[in-house]
């Protein structure tokens, strides 16, 4: 807690720069827009019993064969080798992913998820899940962390962009002394007339519009489409 | 270079993600607005021979004694214990400073420097120098590294709309496929209109205020009051 008796927040821009947080003391929020963090509340959304995230392909098929789970995971835009989806969030309505569990492999919001490990408890937002995800944070009353994922420890524009969202619509609740969080959230009210417009100068945008995949895009960018709160648990992340 | 046949402009957002970078294809700007850049080049544009930038209070005494410069840097707000002169710019007027060396002892500013050692010019730039960075800048048609001090790794207000306001004058000589150079001039433009305002929600600046130090922030956000370019050689800082 702070001088003025409001809890913490603060973005984390990279994971390269965790070290520098108190994770121990805070709620994170692990956020990877493009497209692990969309997908992930999207499955829970429409009735995955868990996600589990891995680092690797190999841990993918391992622990999908030994729990009869649906693996999942891209490289260079294509399905992995060995695993049998992708990693968009179209891929998971509701009549597929019920009642089943995706074993999900994800190289930057993995990584960070993992690094994560000691904070009072880890969430994952992304546009679609963007109100659950603060009416949570409001409801702790703790120091909360926003971690994004970002490209490789380089940071991005649509991770930050989600963090500057949650921050312009909870500070009042907290103590924001954070130059990180105050930057996001004015790159967010400079951007949020036109949130796809202004991701198309984006690294990653051009990335993922190489493989046609505009419409995932502009569904990780939009609000509410499965308000979901993904709670990191025993390894696996469920939905609240 | 790129595709476009044009060198790379890519802002680093804190020492800790340096690592990142193509230091040693790249000309690095070191950033530390408040207040080792915008000293260096005050100190330079008023006469000083050279300025050499040290990490610690010791090496500084030492370096000091055996040149016979004057010695400078602070802790806690107030001339460091052992050294003669703080960090402002107003304590290196031309009567004071012309033809002497100062030796600078700076924590965040100097770390970089050091670091980024292989770079191919390392120069520094702040708002007093604005307008000599971005013309050196143009004129090498090498790939350019913006590179913020931060302050303790955290990415920093100040230091990051000083990178977006360069990106903002020179990017079209520049191919610009950098997240954090392209948030970064989104933020310059959401500030510049009062930028000491802005500043006023920064950490930098609430702890800076404190020490009554208004009339150095505002003179360090001000372009071109200093407008010279330091450039790093051997060892030292030296005008051009």
């Amino acid at each position: 807690m702070t001088e003025s008796n409001k809890p913490s927040l603060e973005v984390c821009l990279s994971p390269a720069l965790l070290h520098l947080f108190d994770v121990k003391n805070s709620i994170v929020v692990i956020i990877d827009v493009l497209r692990a963090t969309s997908t992930i509340c999207t499955a829970l959304y429409n009735g995955a019993a868990k996600v589990i995230p891995v680092a690797t392909v190999e841990e993918c098929v391992n622990i999908g064969r030994a729990i009869d789970g649906i693996t999942a995971g891209e490289r260079d835009g294509k399905v992995a080798e060995g695993l049998v989806h992708g990693n968009s969030p179209f891929e998971y309505p509701r009549e597929f992913i019920e009642n089943k569990t995706l074993v999900l492999t994800t190289t930057n919001g993995t990584k960070l998820l993992h690094m994560a490990k000691d904070a009072i408890q880890i969430i994952t937002g992304s546009f679609p899940n963007i109100s659950a995800v603060c009416d949570y944070l409001i409801a702790q009353n703790q120091n909360v962390i926003l971690g994004c994922a970002a490209w490789k420890d380089r940071v991005n524009m649509e991770d930050t962009l989600f963090a500057g969202a949650v921050v312009n619509r909870i500070r009042e609740h907290f103590d924001v002394n954070c130059d990180s969080a105050i930057a996001a959230e004015t790159l967010y009210e400079s951007a949020k007339t036109d949130i796809h417009q202004f991701m198309k100068q984006a690294s990653h945008y051009k990335r993922l519009a190489k493989y046609g995949l505009e419409k995932d895009i502009t569904y990780c960018l939009t609000p509410d489409g499965a308000n979901i709160l993904p709670i990191f648990k025993d390894g696996a992340l469920v939905g609240v």
